[in-house]
């Protein structure tokens, strides 16, 4: 399968989904599918059965439309098969939890080639495989679509913890990142300007230029959230967590909101790059804030602060602090002001 | 919101998506659906977390998309949600299962009225009140596509059941059916016959003559599976269940073929309609086989065999029984070989 300048996918491949059918579509794409450990039933039934041993389970949906969401000139299947699963898998892993099981539900043009939905069920697999080990699709649905749609559901398992909500942040806690801030709208931000025709069209030739060229491309179209640090902040006694969708600054607001407090970030924390970390989304990292009491061993012997596991260094400079007065958030003591975060139905 | 004859949404109403946003557009939403019983953390955060007594849950998933599933000018909004939330219960209870919560993910054209998706929440609501009491929408995404699009997945309580799958049929065995048969493609003949323009086109002003004149339309605007149907034949033994979604004879072959057995029709007991029964779907009937050792007592005092509640009059005529022979379907002695069932992508 190759992708024209244009991003539409040739249909010389006579293996159209029009042409092969839904039955034999599924039966191509379904060895390719990465398999779940807690699946107790998988695809095939009319319903999938999985685990959930601690009598809970925890259960994020997200949806993935070409156009808005991702163009084919900038995104090949694969690409788009992992972001649709490593998005959800963070959302799982900023409950505190684990992922377990994805369902895909995928709407394709009926002129769709087969193997762009083989290459997405690689995609979801290779994620799965590098993001979160044992977790798997255990169902999904194909349907018909003028708009190419990929909606997502992912399970996870507590494993015995309490979620970690947005509304837990108090008072004198710090703030931590796990992941990486602002690599993605910068990716994106390349695609725009350079990845383009001469009537600004998506361009998949000037894409593979651009890509060559930025490395942060690679976060646009393959973020890596750091689900194993969800889990791992949980049992750190994280306070309040969420995954960072849409910027540092409209996410940390969303915790500042439910929680009642001002989050106070300070700028020299945020790397060169202030204003993409505060305002750039889809890097999918994990914000959250823990109680200040933690503290662990130097070698010195002396007690001193320090992150959990892929939290980021230890103090003396937190990325953020979290401050009684009700607010929202501010930068170096001012009020936050920067550009907003993603409304889908503002954009273009 | 009014619609017009040709099946668009007026936006003479000025609160579309693009103008309200998506975080007001929510606002307006959250309200008006129905909470689920099971939901320890219900919408807001980045995953909700719903409760799994038994240790699993039951999942599955379906899209429904404007054109291809279904047309403006023939359903309202609220039939729209209604229909997105029943065959997803459909799905859960021919399992054996007792449905608890649905993810709601809706992409739709920023210029949609916010009126359309409350009420789209409305037909989530009465659906689950009508079909599934306690069962509710625990989480969603709000997404913008030049589809309208709706993905539902929805999940499951098994109460300490086996689920019954396709597979477990066996020869001897009665089949048996909780619900209508061919009623919603009775519905959807008439609006392809009666209710469109002289182009064709599917038209609301006369879809309104067709509904007043032929009932059956309802059922294919708001099917009304038999959900409690499902538990009540696992606990009576049902050895294989499916939900009847694309005709009696292409679904009764899932359960033969996953089975290794044949399911022979009895013609006479499929009514007058017994094309439409056995090659229309979405009545969202359930389907399934019963060991033929079930027996109950009658008044007379003798021994007789007889129906689990909701599964039908008892004998002297099964709708169908299974016999060894692997194959497929067969009526009254005779392989079927009427019109097949649906294909997304070779329909239109």
């Amino acid at each position: 399968m190759t992708r024209t300048a244009g991003g539409e996918h040739e249909t010389e491949d006579a293996d159209t989904l029009a042409v092969v059918g839904e039955v034999a579509a599924l039966r191509r794409i379904f060895p390719r599918l990465p398999n779940a450990s807690a699946a107790l039933v998988g695809p095939g039934d009319d319903a999938a059965v999985v685990a959930a041993p601690d009598g809970r389970y925890v259960v994020t949906t997200d949806m993935m439309i070409e156009g808005p969401d991702f163009r084919w000139a900038w995104s090949s299947p694969e690409d788009v098969g992992w972001k649709a699963a490593a998005t959800n898998l963070a959302d799982v892993a900023a409950m505190g939890a684990r992922p377990t099981a994805l369902v895909v539900a995928i709407a394709a043009p009926a002129a769709t080639p087969v193997a762009v939905l083989e290459q997405i069920a690689d995609g979801l697999r290779i994620a799965c495989a590098a993001l979160a080990p044992g977790c798997g699709v255990v169902g999904g649905d194909l349907s018909v679509s003028r708009a190419f749609t990929l909606a997502v559901t992912a399970f996870g398992d507590l494993e015995g913890r309490h979620p970690v909500l947005r509304s837990g942040a108090r008072a004198g806690d710090v703030v931590a990142i796990a992941g990486t801030m602002g690599l993605a709208a910068q990716g994106l931000n390349a695609l725009f300007s350079d990845a383009v025709d001469d009537d600004g069209r998506p361009d998949a030739v000037r894409a593979a230029e651009v890509v060559a060229r930025v490395p942060e491309v690679a976060v646009q179209r393959r973020p890596m959230p750091p689900i194993a640090a969800g889990p791992v902040a949980a049992v750190a006694g994280a306070t309040a967590m969420l995954d960072v969708s849409d910027g540092l600054a409209l996410d940390a607001a969303r915790i500042a909101e439910a929680s009642g407090v001002r989050i106070e970030f300070d700028s020299s924390a945020l790397g060169p790059d202030a204003a993409f970390a505060l305002a750039g989304g889809e890097d999918h990292a994990l914000l959250a804030c823990f109680p200040r009491r933690r503290r662990c061993r130097r070698r010195s012997g002396r007690s001193a602060e320090c992150s959990p596991r892929g939290w980021g260094r230890s103090t003396p400079r937190d990325l953020a602090h979290v401050e009684s007065t009700s607010g929202r958030v501010s930068v170096d003591g001012r009020p936050y002001a920067g550009a907003a975060g993603w409304d889908p139905y503002s954009a273009g």
